[in-house]
């Protein structure tokens, strides 16, 4: 199997959500597996001056038309939540504790907590609402919630949020094929074909 | 025939240019005329506080690849034009002037800027590079010249730019089908869907 895709995102992303729901299928069909890499966009919009897109006028009030209507069409569960954006760090850092003795399981709480998120419309901002979506993948939640305190995550976390801007990450989801970027929810078709054909 | 949709644009917008190549058979294939809708994003970026993608950190760049990427995919002529992104004022105030004597000129007009920027790489923000443009689809360079400083085709813009505003279009291109809008090239494809399924 070639090299893992890797497919970036931030969990307070709803098209990052609607990506979630089909990157592993549209992977798998290119026979290849995915590297989860959630990310703090607002650390990358520090740099480049971007401004989150639901808090943008005229983009926003599109964002909150656009959304639903997507997810209808691919029949994704969505409740848009009270709290939205919110800050992912105690989820990004959970994620990357859990990936560091189990990736299948950090996959998983991945995706607990963006169904809870945005499937649900529950604030996933809280490290005690990480932590209490994170026991139905199996994780003890005392310590998760004493884990994401401990130096070595957080460096971990700010490390990838080095990666993911020298990769070039501005948006969310963002995929990366051997090296080949594709931004948003709506190129995952491009994504399949670039799999399919190894690039046009 | 029910009512034609509307496709906004601006002339400096690449992903504008990849989407008019493709918009009048996404119509047609749901019995459907296209409105030609060029406009200023300048005018809506001084609202919205945006700035053109291409000028974005990170985000410019992968616009140089995407573009000419998401253009070989489609099959379109591109060549990087030195001078980008234009003001497209003379463009904008000329389509609109031939817009009011005949529409389906003022669309080749509108076809022929499209393909000398984006698919020829020439800088069609001068005014007589757009009347030398305009020679191909039977205009006269000097009635246009003279044209696009009128008073009343000025105002015709400034109001197709304030009815832009009023229709939440913050980018390029973007379609809108019996009220319901859809940004980004990308999108046509869920165009093309809207069309044929009246909505989901």
């Amino acid at each position: 199997m070639a090299a893992p895709i890797d497919f970036w995102f931030d969990f307070a992303s709803p098209y990052g959500y609607l990506a979630s729901l089909q990157v592993e299928q549209v992977a798998a069909r290119g026979n290849r597996a995915v590297r989860w890499r959630p990310m703090l966009l607002g650390v990358v919009f520090k740099t480049t001056g971007a401004v989150p897109l639901m808090r943008k006028p005229l983009h926003g009030d599109y964002l909150r038309r656009d959304v639903p209507r997507f997810a209808r069409l691919i029949g994704a569960p969505l409740t848009w939540p009270e709290v939205a954006p919110i800050g992912a760090l105690a989820a990004c850092r959970a994620f990357y504790w859990l990936e560091g003795r189990d990736p299948e399981q950090a996959k998983r709480f991945a995706q607990a907590v963006y169904h809870a998120h945005w499937g649900m419309g529950r604030d996933m901002g809280p490290v005690e609402a990480v932590a209490g979506v994170a026991v139905g993948v199996g994780v003890d939640p005392a310590e998760l919630t004493e884990a994401v305190q401990r130096p070595e995550v957080k460096d971990r976390l700010r490390a990838v949020n080095e990666e993911a801007q020298a990769a070039g990450v501005f948006g969310s989801p963002f995929i990366v094929v051997d090296g080949e970027p594709f931004w948003g929810a709506d190129r995952l078709d491009q994504v399949a074909r670039w799999l399919e054909t190894g690039g046009w």
